[in-house]
């Protein structure tokens, strides 16, 4: 098995959610696509302005293109849905538009957003995955795992969050903290989760808890093997 | 007890789903009502055209129509929610459709679909369901279960459909095949879940697990006796 | 169907648990047996005496006769189990207790506890329940229903009673609350939820949730038909 | 803690889901404020038509401040989201109403839907109000507790509501009765759930589980001390 | 990852629950290795006496030795737990005698029972397999999968097995097959799950809900990686 | 409400679980108790042996009387259940000790183990005290928590604590690692979550995730208020 997509709503959460394991598993061979489905900018309106916001977008795309290069991604897609709207969105039109990457690039693992995820566009772009890569005897997608988006999958009330896959990227998470840097307009302060500290306390906390020194902590949603 | 009504989103649903039990049910003198709710085509298109697809969803019906005969259906109800995209529909519309059948044939049970299904039509005419049969003192429907359509409800990650209410079909197994063999756009090959093959291996699976040659399975929402 | 079995852990639990439910049952024909596991006395003492509390438990048991004689039910098997000390037990004993009895009377119902429940008999008592009644072909029991009992199951943090069948009880409340009074050394005063003004409130309160007068709570744990 | 926001998505929502709360914690010095966000009235047409029912939603909005003055609530804030239709609402729209008032007022304490509630615009709400409330640093809001609504929450197969925290209302139950007779249109006649019969018995019910004489059920989504 | 430990409660799980999925891994260069921690056999009589059933037991034990040759299983470890009544054991007895042996094999991967099955010993040795292969830093275990028990795991109500976890065993199944026909003894007839037409049924449906010929489903406990 | 009782497993997990929060409570003025139930040493043997531990056994209490009265603890009531064996003693004595001390004490808040945790000790206690402290009229407990206890919750698969209540330790978190600091012969070397560097990071990890410096991390069984 040698190809991963990854499916994530808005720019940096490719990093935020999987970027210690693609760049370990880049390492090991693989090779990764990353698929962005939302512009990412535009939810700071009352009243979506993609226009008024081009120059923001315009730019968040070029922080999307050096982050993934430096974790090493062969190629990235990026799509407009408007920010935090995904809701106002036919669902069938997210899922269409995976599907066709999907049979183009035939990726053996899938990394996606978690079902019970605070952010209304991640919750949707998981079920818009499940939907699009069916099991099916024809289907290339033999693994999918959830990942969680630091300060958004941790404030969903209940949660339900409740890792079983770990990837130790002990010796990737300098590439994860370098591509996220790259992020300037979507990082906070520690102690804000979508912080560089914040991210680096969230690895060594899953690392802690698996024996590892930094891990990334993701739910399976199917393993065929 | 006498009146049932099924309420599926899709032509074949109504079979894939509780077809062995109907037909077992009419025969014990039961009346048997379908409502589809979608028309069960036009989300092969990117964008939908309902009148493009005019003599496919004409063909369809035509289907449904013969299948339902097949098991005894006593009427069919159709209409044409946009397949796939029940979520583009307010959702008030698809509860003041049932709620208006509903209070013209005053069923005593209910069958339709699973709560957490992949398809997105399907969850939404779960919750329609039970938003429009709400259990008032006036209330006639005492009973409502939810089925599985093959394909889908087991493609739902992570999976929650948890049967509790199995109803013995080794005797109808032999009609509910022949109603959706009707369905002839809609079957696929074995191993697809939704082929011939699939259907049978289904009940023989819930069968067993039951004591039972060939069953149905269900979720209870409500029972009142 | 026509006969029922109801398994309880301690006396009082078959009539606190579903009273109204059998007595209607019996009115509708059915046989009904019930099995009481335990003594219901000796877990005062902080040892056990059975000895000590003998008159005690003679006592109950004549509350017991008493008690199922008013709801009509067929007979009474009674073991001593000691109170609130189920895990003192093996566990296989008490399921080939129930095995036995089951295999004798062949019933088709069986009401029991619930799963999740704060005393440890009761869910010792159900547990044992669904091990005895498999659904193998030849097993009889086609239905099994879990109860509450009121100051017990309402107890237990999380709640995870969820109830989804609903027996009409507006004509059996009356021998419901007859037969509890037998039960002299059980009842509570007022709020107590074991008391009869606090059986009669709970009654109401399933009742308003489900447009009836009075009603019996139950979680179905697997229905055959 | 001294401000408590009510965030309803209906006129009445604000009594029957927590107006005994409220009155005692008033009563105890805390300054409470009501944000309704739907009007409460279109559903009953096919087709929304708030001019056509513009009476009635004037005659509704009146008994919202006649209810709110009662529980001595210091101000409400109503909007005009279409009844039972909030999913044709983008759901951003919806979170930056309750975020830029929940930054003007600065509450402690918010009190809002069950997150698994029979009415579409119920678990809306609940998503809205986790989602402009995030724990972060500079967040106000340190409690949030989420209400059953009588008639609805108890509705939505397979139950969910849970509650872990109960409000003693013994002292306020009055005061609750009297606001809710305010909503006239609203009531129904008991044993319908939301009748003054309806709610008393309620009240009674969570009491008895509690050692209360009356009181209010909630669950928990997260208390920060 | 090369050793693999397999942890089941009685003889014949380890093939039911895995057969397919070791005999395929075994072709691929695992070594596996196999604990089965009770007799198997007393629990048919209401007092225990291994001594009266010492014959059988030994009788059970040489089909364990055929079975798992047939497997290509490199080692067989048997316990004399009483069958069917692991909760009369201290549990910690039966932590420290899984710890032992893999402190020992030192094993990558373990698979084992699911925490809610049926029989109260597989619950038990699911609950022992994740205390003694706590994720510290030293540990070997990487991956911890529940497998299924027809007939057993299938019949705990509600049911919680929700497998993630899917390997082909299209080329294996024949193997399975042979190594459960060794167990002649424990063998039923169809429609029993446990019987060789109920075993190949399982498998043909895991298949079908993956795109597979034959499949085994387990639910991840952990993997790390 | 001013009195708080910690009822723990064993000597450390009352520092571990809810150290820095009853110091910081105490320094609000409350009083609090703590339980230890077990004796903490005798599972290391395969044989239990009191005797032979009696030394480590003592030297454990010693370190059990210095950790609480650093942290401001009023009294300890310590019991020799024998370690990670609970489940041989029948559950009713643990209740009932529990029982007799609350009603001692008389507190209003408990703190206590998670239902679900790896450790079967940990799970029997958490038991016992919803079953010790039932919500009658007159019982005076009003609040129990559940505390996660590190290398014991967190392991325990699949995860199920899901805390929803948060106590701000930013200006105890001293005290409670000079109060660990105390159980040298429990503590571990850094990653293992039970070592000094451990615990900080646990705490640093739920101050992040609510907007505090440090915190602990909590689920509610149950409030009155």
């Amino acid at each position: 098995m040698k190809r991963i997509l990854v499916v994530a709503a808005h720019p940096d959460d490719e990093v935020l959610g999987c970027g210690g394991t693609i760049a370990k598993l880049i390492n090991e061979g693989y090779q990764v696509y990353t698929l962005i489905l939302g512009e990412g900018i535009t939810s700071r309106d009352e009243k979506r302005n993609a226009k008024k916001r081009g120059r923001e977008i315009k730019e968040l795309r070029k922080q999307v293109y050096t982050a993934n290069e430096i974790m090493g991604v062969k190629k990235v897609f990026i799509y407009d849905f408007p920010d935090n709207r995904f809701d106002t969105v036919p669902f069938l039109d997210i899922v269409k538009i995976i599907e066709k990457l999907k049979n183009k690039l035939k990726p053996n693992i899938v990394f996606t957003h978690h079902e019970k995820d605070l952010a209304i566009d991640h919750q949707i772009v998981y079920r818009a995955v499940i939907t699009a890569a069916r099991p099916l005897k024809e289907e290339t997608v033999k693994e999918i795992y959830s990942f969680e988006i630091p300060s958004s999958t941790e404030w969903c009330y209940p949660l339900r969050f409740s890792p079983d896959v770990f990837f130790d990227i002990s010796k990737s998470i300098g590439i994860k903290l370098k591509a996220i840097k790259k992020y300037k307009t979507e990082l906070r302060e520690f102690p804000h989760p979508r912080s560089l500290g914040g991210i680096k306390l969230n690895a060594e906390y899953w690392g802690m808890r698996t024996g590892l020194k930094y891990a990334e902590a993701f739910q399976a949603a199917r393993i065929i093997r």
